[in-house]
């Protein structure tokens, strides 16, 4: 989910429990959803690994603009299209560079903070762009790992053809070395990698029909059109044949009908380089 | 679940966005979770339709002293057992009458509130139910319904043995003429009886070994816990060998151990008997 076209809408946090759970409950934009609770502090050195094509940079960066962000990606293509992204938000406290995430050129010790955005789901070894990732943090210094999880992905009507549809994106992504279900495993991950205080937060996308902004936004435009995108690949894979894929692709989109309703989670996990004094340990 | 033992703790609500959702992501039991913010008015009339054992009813009695509690069960036993506990909880404000919710002794517009947890999964008609509770209601008056959704159960390390195990309850549970995929659905059966502005909230329940007391009180006492509870059902109905049931049960406690993961999502809806003229239609 990459290349989520998500803007962040600016929005009052809420100044009671249930204020608060009511925003979160009406939160119209994946960026609202991910990011309204990371803030990097003014002065603090944050590295993006894998910006993609900016998607989430204009979110982070937009939030934080006394942070100074690095945001890497391997591609060169990608980082052109971030690039004008940022510029055509009026964001400045970015620059970029192209990099591979397991050869970073920077020394030891060079960030405050790491955000690590829907990248994790695309290596085959997670554990170790990990580890790599919290040697470039200063000690006492954090990392941000946002990743979704496609097994989260259930609705009303409920459908097995859909669901195969959805499954036909998992066996790719691990075809591809990858594990388009690694939302859950953020805390074993970050655990495994070494990092202190890791506590996750998921973020659930609830979708009805009195949300008609993530109706189109989210479950049309971002999910299915997603799922959509991998027709060829699972058909020409032997996944999947062409009948059995419309049929998942139309019960997804029966989802979106106004007695439809479609359920997502996203896994946001926040870590320390080392134990603070106050956790459990 | 409507047995789950699950008892309220009192604690302080966030006073900012952020630090609710720490609270809520930190939520240890599953009445902080579901009920934090169900409170009723002093002196408003609150109908429980289906309060089993009681296990709700201690939590939402508990916490609004000043609301007269009517809590009705078909089943004279659950009764007893729930009048046990709330006088053991030293709660005064309920008073229980057996009855069918199909066929109530009341007359129209007799409650301020109805609260209905856990019961609608149970029912061959939750439409009918919830439109027979909908006259009990006082013009204006609001509903609250809350229900698991066994499709929401997913975990790390995955398993197919495990989601097996699982969907063995689901079958039973239609075979019943319930459903226990009904948490997913509480928008479309509370619009199709006729409520107004019906806001549905998710309430996930995540696990990790970060959160010792969810390990321990949902993942293993809670849900495990009910699944092994059908095991002769469901290989007495031919549903799984006593093979693959084992090994389900294995695979489930699995994701309890230190690197394991729990995800389950249970469904809060209010809605209410007319529209307001602020909400969108």
């Amino acid at each position: 989910m990459t290349d989520a076209d998500v803007v962040r809408a600016d929005y009052v946090h809420g100044y009671s429990g249930r204020e608060s759970q009511r925003l979160l409950d009406q939160a119209t934009t994946l960026a609202e959803l991910l990011h309204w609770d990371t803030v990097f502090p003014t002065g603090s050195d944050v590295l993006e690994a894998g910006c993609g094509v900016g998607a989430q940079t204009v979110a982070i960066a937009g939030a934080s603009p006394g942070a100074r962000i690095r945001s890497v990606d391997v591609s060169a293509q990608s980082l052109q299209a971030a690039k004008t992204r940022v510029a055509r938000a009026g964001i400045r406290n970015v620059t970029f560079l192209q990099a591979d995430i397991f050869n970073l050129p920077f020394p030891a010790h060079s960030f405050d903070h790491v955000f690590v955005c829907f990248v994790l789901e695309h290596l085959r070894d997670p554990v170790g762009a990990l580890t790599t990732l919290k040697r470039l943090l200063k000690p006492g210094g954090t990392i941000t790992a946002i990743e979704g999880d496609h097994g989260s992905a259930y609705f009303h009507p409920n459908s097995v053809a859909a669901q195969r549809a959805i499954q036909c994106l998992v066996d790719l992504q691990a075809m591809a070395g990858g594990d388009a279900l690694i939302g859950r495993r953020l805390y074993p991950l970050l655990f495994e990698a070494g990092f202190k205080n890791v506590m996750v937060s998921p973020r659930m996308v609830y979708v009805d029909a009195s949300r008609p902004q993530l109706v189109d936004g989210f479950t049309r435009k971002t999910f299915n059109a997603m799922v959509e995108g991998v027709r060829n690949d699972a058909i020409a894979c032997g996944l999947i044949d062409e009948a059995a894929w419309d049929q998942g692709i139309r019960d997804l989109h029966r989802t979106a009908e106004p007695d439809g309703v479609f359920c997502y989670t996203f896994f946001k996990a926040v870590a320390t380089t080392r134990a603070s004094p106050s956790s459990t340990p």
